[in-house]
């Protein structure tokens, strides 16, 4: 189904798993270094990317990430192109040599498509699966069949089709490992010293499309296991500090209004307990009425992509245009499994979520009309 | 030598090779549609790229390049992520199949990275090369050693280190031609009906950092040479219109801008009527005065990248930084050549190559300082 921005609402809530909404001062912050940015009476979008005022502007965005998310010395920040979806099969081929293997953990449509990528150029375990389950639960981690020797283990630490999230990164002993965290980075605090790897697409927590953040540890960066365009060397970018080509200079820049943002609200802290406030109270109206049902087992339950289904699920449709029209928008569930979610990132106000919840009382108040 | 934007002047032009100068009416423009979109009440920033309306977007800035290029029904435009420097080698991973050849004709410094890019997954063979020639003139195509069976013949359409320009495409008989076309993208008509491939960095004439633009026949749209990340894949990219994965769409917004008010502004042939006329002015003026040597041969001397030296390279620091107090920011020539080189994009005013050239003849009439 197609979606539309229209709406007959005045104020408007965009639940869609991205992009997603963003802080209206930051907007209006952005909007004015397009302008003059920093008084320079160029705007950001012409600083030359070798510029002394671009290096700065980047480096001030790593350290602030840096301190937002505790980053030790051991790990490395880039700012790349490419989106994670690229990354998925770009890490492998930095990482993923000939004759060895990688470990992927399988917990919904995202890591089964990272699990795809990296297959092209190297040899995938499936170290735990959670399709016999319908991807309603994450695989107990003392039931996985973890390789010693694995190169690394992948992990995406949360579903935006299925719904389910870890709580905390599981445990690899000597194995790296590698968290595909796209769609809830900058939600929570993580503790940075237990990856090898993370990557994001910016456009969820962390600013707008066409960005992707990596951190990774020291000792990852190496020559590529494979072959791949030099832009995309993780060792390489990591030595000439994301500038081997043009970087995405407005992403960039708009990643670092975000992150002095949640720095200036409390940090990573103060986002978790707004993003477990927000989660507990819509999953609890959803639990309270017969009509909508979350598939998610209690404890994988996402606290960023909140998934659930009608009993009457001809309704659905009904469901969710009714509640665009509300302002209520792009609540259509993903593709792959169809039904209702809603997307709780950082700058999805407690408003918003009143104001779901007031629906989803009315609607499930009311007979359906009849065909 | 890190370049600073600071300069003394109230009015400044920007040289720089990239991102370049931005028409300050598109960045006003773009600093509303940050806040509010289309009236749809969402920042542009916002849109969903599964959406009805980012979908128009793309599409509309589609219809709009075709109608500058006049691109033929037998090509399709890709709006994707990497920078050209990416898709140097992700040409080749598409095309280059194993026990095949390319060929590269090397007339400079990004000619020559191509090449390097495509090495790393494919046989390469140079079928020309002005390296001996200091890259002072583009090698005569009629002494060029094409291979009838390459798969591809590429060529860097203009040089950003070393000046040189393409006036026309060459012939390859039934070899597609592939062009690597960053720097003059947009800046003249181009018989799109004689490329195989064109492939472009938006930041010069085209937008904003952070989206390739590519333009591909649609015969060379099959299953990759190689494997390569789905995002990547030229021929799934292009059933996908450009949305395997979220597209940068700030960067296809603001092409799609960039688009229309070339359309508005006479189209590509009154682009090219600028930039020769630009360009010939400021050669004339370099040729008059002894101070300024120009190294590149007439008939080669690109209509975008200006590039000189001073008779006394001692001075050339000084030029370039009192050029800068005087708002003729970003001077330097590429790292790989030294010297001096002025970039006309079309957002250079007249105005901006006439205070150019009122300090050429300034400092070519002043008496060197002593040391």
């Amino acid at each position: 189904m197609a979606r539309s921005c229209s709406t007959d609402a005045a104020r408007r809530f965009n639940f869609a798993a991205g992009p997603g909404q963003l802080p209206p001062e930051l907007l209006e912050q952005a909007a004015a270094d397009l302008l003059d940015w920093a008084g320079t009476g160029l705007s950001v979008l012409e600083l030359p990317f070798g510029s002394i005022e671009f290096r700065d502007l980047m480096a001030r965005a790593e350290v602030d990430l840096r301190a937002l998310l505790a980053i030790p010395d051991s790990h490395r920040v880039l700012f790349l192109q490419g989106g994670a979806y690229a990354h998925m099969g770009l890490l492998a081929m930095n990482l993923l040599a000939e004759g060895r293997s990688a470990d992927y953990v399988l917990t919904g449509h995202w890591s089964e498509r990272a699990a795809a990528e990296a297959r092209r150029f190297g040899t995938v375990r499936v170290a735990a699966d959670g399709a016999d389950s319908g991807y309603r639960a994450i695989p107990p981690p003392a039931e996985w069949q973890l390789d010693p020797e694995a190169v690394y283990c992948h992990i995406t630490s949360n579903e935006t089709a299925h719904g389910v999230q870890f709580r905390e990164p599981p445990e690899t002993d000597a194995v790296p490992l590698v968290a595909g965290m796209t769609s809830d980075f900058l939600s929570a605090p993580v503790p940075v010293e237990r990856y090898g790897l993370i990557y994001a697409s910016a456009q969820k927590n962390a600013g707008i499309a066409g960005l992707t953040i990596l951190i990774i540890r020291d000792d990852l960066l190496r020559a590529p296991a494979r072959p791949l365009p030099a832009v995309f060397d993780y060792a390489r970018q990591a030595e000439a500090a994301s500038r081997v080509n043009t970087p995405p200079i407005f992403a960039v820049h708009f990643a670092g209004l975000l992150f002095r943002w949640l720095l200036d609200h409390g940090g990573l802290a103060e986002a978790a307990r707004a993003s477990e406030r927000k989660s507990a109270r819509l999953y609890a109206a959803l639990d309270a009425e017969p009509l909508y049902q979350c598939p998610v087992a209690a404890e994988a339950r996402s606290r960023i992509t909140v998934r659930f289904h009608l009993a009457d699920p001809a309704r659905e449709r009904t469901f969710i245009e009714r509640a665009q029209r509300r302002g209520l928008c792009f609540l259509a569930g993903h593709p792959a499994v169809g039904g209702i979610r809603a997307s709780l990132y950082n700058a999805m106000p407690e408003s918003g979520v009143d104001a779901l919840i007031a629906f989803l009382h009315e609607f499930a108040a009311e007979r359906p009309a009849p065909d």
